[in-house]
């Protein structure tokens, strides 16, 4: 089953915000085995809309529009399905009621243009929209089923995973296609050349599971997918090869499909009974903030101290004033000091302490822009290791922040 | 002259990456006056790219493709080029010698599909890339501009502002066109819907410049958008359309352009020769990695105290064991002390305090998941404001930060 995503609005165009939802819909439908070929953004001209619309549903058996459904005039998505539909505007009682209430409750007036989001082309139907006032819509029209779903993100993706997906998901079983199974690994600490070379002999005899690798800063990704009638086939010839990715790099593998590295922190800190406090310079917080990205995080991070100037490295921590003298804030000296001082002053089993140069400017021949020192202090003693990253401030407080999470997390599983 | 943009590359398609580049380039093509009226993603099928690429160079005038210039197989865009423009390819001599001098410095051997980055379409000429070994291709066919640029972000960026951007912008002056100019005013502690009703007059009546509202989670950004012969003129009806703009809602304008919350911070406590220390709970560190991405904020912030735990809440920043007792962590009186306490303890001369309920879990019926108190301590005394958010526990953290960042600028302003 091949599908199209449409976006629409203005702001995509001018470049104002990044098109996610496109990236969110396809991300869904390529999960459940269907193939999206084409996507595009469109701008809020009527004609456009119709003509983008037009050709994507003589092309592809499914097309998802995203955005422009809402009761301003600028919000044509309706309208253009109308069009190319060719069919009338029906209102839908039960729905005129639901938004009378929605408006009842909240003690303000509806207008002609609200109601005009109860409306659907002759027999289409709408779609649910708990969290907001735009209902989707979904219509079949000469082999192809035009869905549109409203453009606020959360909205969007609850109406994908309550409405399109499992409609969707009936309808390739009701075709007899095979579902798509994928999984992914995901590993830190190896680049994308290095990793490719490992798996050479993988990746150049592999078809079926399909293997592919995706870097982004910090992580390099290796997605699987296989079609397969049954769950149970899918994670036989999926897991055949996982093991074989594994025997060859399995160290480097920190964690499975949406499991971010704070998340597999997180998992091993709850499994060892353990709990870590950050001592954070250049990062400036970010580690903190990522540990406790994860719901229930307040189980085992304890918390964090953002020792940006050196006064409050010695008062917070006590790193000692000789050790910044001598060898300066940037320095494995300093790291340690720190992750000694965090897990001493706070009780908790893990230290973990980054200091280093963000840039872009504050670098020295010695210790130039880039240069970090990690640390991690426990029970046992304290590592520390020193690494140079090129690129921009944020992609140094990313890359980091990602390195110091992995090795906090190796440290727990005792690998390193 | 109008646009469209062609992102190749089948990893956009399975939804694993954000399509950043097209962002970019819009914003890029947008900034000089030039109309994005589409984009389209598509995967790494020649046909497919061919389809797409034919449609949209006989619709526009501009076409702009990312991605697919490597030299792998699956690196189609040249290819697709050749066979929409139907014209042969020729090597660039002076490309090859200088990509086997790339190749010889780093003692790597030179392949033949290496050697065809180096050809262009009879009549097209390449674009160097100082950073990557893909160069671009540029062509002019039957009336439309058809520019190839590499899909990695810093080469794709590079080559948009050093060759692309150049020669789009003289292209419009030959042609006649006036260019661009953009003004965003950025906004906070306001909703999109009191902007609009309190803008209702000039949104009504304005046209050029034209005028929208885009929101985001925590901001509404006002763009104004003119063309027009000079930048002088362009400064003229740009800064009269502000200023009837500020006299309605300029309390709510926090910054302008590019400018964001954290560097709008970094101003007003620079120009009054502050300094900030924070001491967060519920946003986890999240408010000190916003101020430390802003280059050189090492002068004016001091540090950051994660204090998750009630213990060192009460550790680091004194927050009496009645107050935790009596009204919890999550409370008014506590937000004021840990804000007190810290600005003590620090000797900073003003001190952000934040304490929350993030959720998903935690929420009582009398403080729901969604509940934050911030307080802002300095000199004067300590203000305390109490908000309760809808929305997931990332947007929580986003919207707190945003808003604890704006009540201290305003706060170091004498605005509050």
């Amino acid at each position: 089953m091949k599908a199209e995503i449409v976006s629409i609005g203005t702001e995509l165009l001018f470049g104002e915000i990044d098109d996610t939802n496109a990236t969110y819909i396809s991300r869904q439908l390529t999960s459940i085995g269907i193939d999206v070929n084409l996507r595009h953004a469109v701008d809020d001209e009527l004609a456009h809309i119709v003509q983008v619309l037009g050709t994507a549903m003589r092309r592809s058996d499914v097309v998802i529009t995203c955005g422009g459904l809402g009761p301003t005039p600028d919000d044509l998505t309706r309208q253009a399905i109308t069009q190319v539909t060719n069919r009338a505007l029906q209102t839908v009682p039960a729905a005129e009621q639901q938004l009378r209430d929605f408006f009842a409750k909240r003690h303000r007036k509806i207008s002609s243009t609200n109601l005009k989001q109860c409306q659907v082309p002759r027999g289409g139907q709408l779609l649910d929209n708990p969290v907001g006032t735009a209902p989707g819509l979904l219509v079949e029209h000469e082999g192809c089923v035009l869905i549109a779903v409203p453009g606020p993100p959360p909205e969007m993706r609850l109406m994908m995973t309550k409405h399109v997906i499992p409609y969707l998901r009936k309808r390739l079983q009701e075709q007899g296609e095979m579902p798509l199974f994928t999984r992914t690994l995901r590993t830190a600490d190896i680049g994308e050349a290095d990793l490719a070379e490992q798996l050479k002999d993988i990746l150049a005899n592999q078809s079926d599971p399909a293997l592919a690798l995706y870097a982004s800063p910090g992580e390099v990704r290796i997605r699987m997918h296989t079609k397969a009638p049954s769950q149970q086939e899918a994670n036989k010839k999926l897991g055949d090869l996982e093991n074989s990715i594994r025997q060859q790099i399995g160290e480097h593998v920190y964690g499975t499909d949406d499991e971010t590295m704070e998340v597999a922190v997180g998992k091993v800190l709850t499994a060892a009974g353990a709990t870590v406090v950050v001592a954070e310079s250049c990062t400036g917080g970010l580690i903190a903030s990522r540990i406790t990205d994860v719901p229930g995080s307040s189980r085992y991070f304890r918390g964090g101290y953002v020792t940006y100037s050196n006064e409050l490295k010695q008062q917070l921590l006590g790193v000692p004033a000789q050790i910044l003298q001598q060898h300066g804030a940037v320095s494995e000296e300093c790291a340690r000091a720190m992750a000694e001082g965090a897990r001493e002053s706070s009780g908790a089993d893990y230290a973990l302490a980054v200091t280093g140069i963000a840039g872009p400017t504050g670098g020295t021949a010695q210790k130039p822009v880039g240069r970090v020192y990690i640390a991690v202090a426990d029970e046992q003693g304290t590592i520390c290791q020193q690494f140079d990253w090129p690129g921009t401030r944020s992609q140094f407080k990313h890359r980091t922040s990602q390195m110091a999470l992995n090795m906090l997390r190796k440290r727990v599983l005792g690998l390193v």
